[in-house]
């Protein structure tokens, strides 16, 4: 199966934690309106947003659900659906973790820029980095400890932790102070990433120009006023 | 099956996505923490958030994935697994856009109060009335066209569409301004919402002290000052 993926050719977003199961997986994919010249999308289907993957006849988006029907195929997820539901369950928390990232720099409207909602983002970031990436945090590493690592689902290595490297990634670059500060805390899911990105293919990957660098018109977008390690959400 | 739900027993919230889906199918449920005296959850398992829904060994949490799990065993979701992705993608679209309508009155950090993030609510709100819930209206009519209706899917019911009542619902209570201006372009929806409030099982439950009427506590909530129709986002 030749795969083609849609996503906004200028960042990683939301399409990256797709790019990372290809990757991992050595699928053959096309990174469509990444290549010179591609316009436009698959016209017989209207998505609500991209990501959207097309595999022969069929157009899927919502990233988890994108990944729910990759996992089995790419050998990334359990065969029983016991498992594949668990594998989607993580993956559904960490894409309430990425939609908090994204509103961490865009709290009023994503249809506004940065600039225009500065002031309400340096609240919304201080209680993200206090309160709201220690739990999530928390929560994954209790997940690891509970199936006995070294992977999110014990022994084999399954698509959410994949995203989960990638949250990691992204949090340092948006967050590296909030980060320092948190990460000894944290050591199974560190070294999950560290695993990870270490990988043969993921390294090729990583060094490759498919892997478009972190910036600031992506998710995860560093700020130097939003990253303040620590800091307690203030009132108003 | 009888099915063990663990929510909040004081609002709608998420865990009613999954009760009208246990309600209109019929199903033997109990709602744990609504029972008097019921205290605790599962003590083997640790969801990042509920609902989780107990199901004989299995405990599953996350509402989209809650309801990938019930589908096809309520007769609410196709057989087939591409029917099977298109539902559940669906619902995670609505996914998104109940976390939108929660953040609209906060819009900051969930722990605070929205007394102490409400100037910052009325912009987002603002925005939210203006451009994001015609997104979502349009893109579910669409959804309902291309399908040749009368549901979601087609010619049957299944669980989104039971969701789709529910955003409407829960509008017309937010914002009964902002809904009022915009539901003459959505006859279709309107319709659906229609259809799901007469169904005899749901009317039954609607009429019921099991529906928990919408309040300020849950993630609809009705603040005067956060409905304004039509109005356009502020710039600070």
């Amino acid at each position: 199966m030749r795969y083609r993926l849609y996503y906004w050719p200028g960042i990683q977003g939301r399409g990256e934690f797709v790019r990372l199961a290809l990757e991992y997986a050595g699928a053959e994919y096309v990174d469509v309106l990444r290549r010179s010249g591609a316009t436009g999308f698959p016209k017989k289907f209207t998505p609500f947003a991209m990501p959207y993957l097309v595999a022969g006849k069929r157009v899927l988006s919502q990233t988890a659900n994108i990944l729910l029907y990759l996992g089995p195929r790419l050998r990334l997820a359990p065969r029983a659906e016991a498992g594949r539901l668990w594998a989607h369950q993580l993956q559904l928390t960490i894409a309430d973790w990425l939609a908090e990232v994204h509103d961490s720099h865009h709290p009023i409207a994503s249809g506004l820029y940065y600039e225009e909602q500065r002031r309400e983002a340096k609240r919304r970031a201080a209680d993200f980095v206090a309160h709201r990436l220690p739990k999530y945090l928390d929560y994954f590493q209790g997940v690891m400890r509970r199936s006995g690592g070294p992977w999110l689902l014990g022994r084999s290595l399954a698509y959410p932790d994949l995203s989960l490297f990638q949250m990691v990634a992204g949090l340092r670059y948006a967050f590296p102070r909030g980060m320092a500060s948190l990460e000894r805390r944290y050591a199974c899911i560190i070294s999950l990433h560290d695993r990870v990105a270490a990988h043969p293919r993921l390294a090729a990957y990583f060094a490759s120009p498919r892997r478009i660098p972190f910036n600031r018109m992506g998710i995860f977008r560093h700020y130097p006023e939003l990253d303040a390690a620590g800091n307690k959400p203030k009132k108003t």
